[in-house]
């Protein structure tokens, strides 16, 4: 654990989904500190718990409600299902004032779900940033990746698109990109989030049509320095 | 050449262009009709010559206008930019009833290249979709491919995502994409032309962020059977 990580604590609200639960492992894994956020700080509490036994110690993760996490955190997540974006948002919104906050939720519209339906502000992610307003730095990223991928020790067979509201807090996401033992790209500013959560359900219509559960994407062709 | 592609001509309208020339080359390769269409037929057959040239031999491609290309194809493909997407459409519409069109455009704004930015309808070829009307299958493809890829011999380390307003026009889509000599998927409907269109500016964030020519993608973790 270097000094920044000691620094941070990242709140994962809807922490008891799957993607965001095996994000949570990822980053405790790290050295991070976590808090699992819920609506239901019991349920919180039990994800917790799982985290730590699948770590096999005592990683400093925490279940409580979201407004508790999101209270003590620097780094806010969310993973929610996109019927419950924008009534979390406005449920913790006056907590995030002069935080980074990481959008990673797919608008996807049941019964469609491989049809391509993006909200009116583009994407969730936009729509995040009407809703939290100037003062909160909005990124969007970890869309595509299968929590079947991120519970486990194997490497991951896809990248993770970086878009935000400026170069700074793109920049720190991709140290928790890396972090959870994944790789980033910055891919440029807020509206660019349409691609990874468009992405989102061509994925799903792949795995369909080709009988896979997991398809990402890979950027070919550019050399990092 | 097979039977089918025996039968088959493709018009590339805008083909005087480096992405409809790149295409126009690897089709002529593969054994295809091609007829480069141009608002001026002298550029067209300039760029027609260059391309049996190239080949080496006399393969059946052709300069023309517009509109006399779409006239005698069964399938019209068109690589313009954005700004004379709507007018090359509305000069050729007529001509295209019960045919297969392929959009390649991608809906760049100028001078913000880097950034999403996408038409009311949704992306490029859904507004070809309602410019056309019923009578036409409106497919969307090989946006994301380098033209520096396409004119000569080597593998091209991008996949191209295939969607459009039917199951059997997308078929139709992916012979062509692998008479190309390059590898496409069936990315579900016509809506999900976003991905490969908003794709685009991403990708051309990354190259300018990270130093390359040619970034592409590719799709991780499915067999095709």
């Amino acid at each position: 654990m270097d000094k920044e990580s000691l620094m941070l604590t990242i709140a994962v609200l809807g922490g008891t989904g799957k993607e965001g639960k095996g994000l949570a492992y990822r980053w405790a894994r790290a050295g991070y500190r976590v808090l699992i956020g819920s609506r239901s700080s019991e349920k919180a509490v039990t994800v917790a718990s799982e985290i730590i036994e699948l770590l096999e110690g005592a990683p400093s993760v925490v279940g409580t409600t979201n407004r508790d996490a999101a209270e003590q955190s620097n780094i806010i997540v969310l993973t929610v299902p996109y019927a419950a974006h924008r009534e979390t948002l406005e449920s913790v919104k006056d907590l995030l004032k002069g935080k980074l906050f990481i959008d990673v939720t797919v608008p996807l519209v049941p019964p469609k779900v491989t049809k391509v339906q993006l909200p009116p502000a583009g994407s969730a992610a936009q729509e995040a940033k009407e809703i939290l307003g100037e003062d909160v730095q909005v990124v969007a990223a970890f869309q595509n990746i299968s929590h079947k991928h991120l519970v486990g020790e194997g490497g991951v067979d896809c990248d993770v698109l970086v878009t935000g509201t400026s170069k700074e807090a793109r920049a720190e996401v991709l140290k928790l990109v890396e972090a959870a033992g994944l790789n980033g790209w910055d891919a440029g500013p807020i509206e660019n989030s349409v691609v990874a959560e468009a992405l989102a359900s061509v994925l799903i219509y792949i795995n369909k049509q080709y009988g896979s559960t997991h398809a990402g994407i890979k950027i070919t062709s550019v050399d990092k320095k």
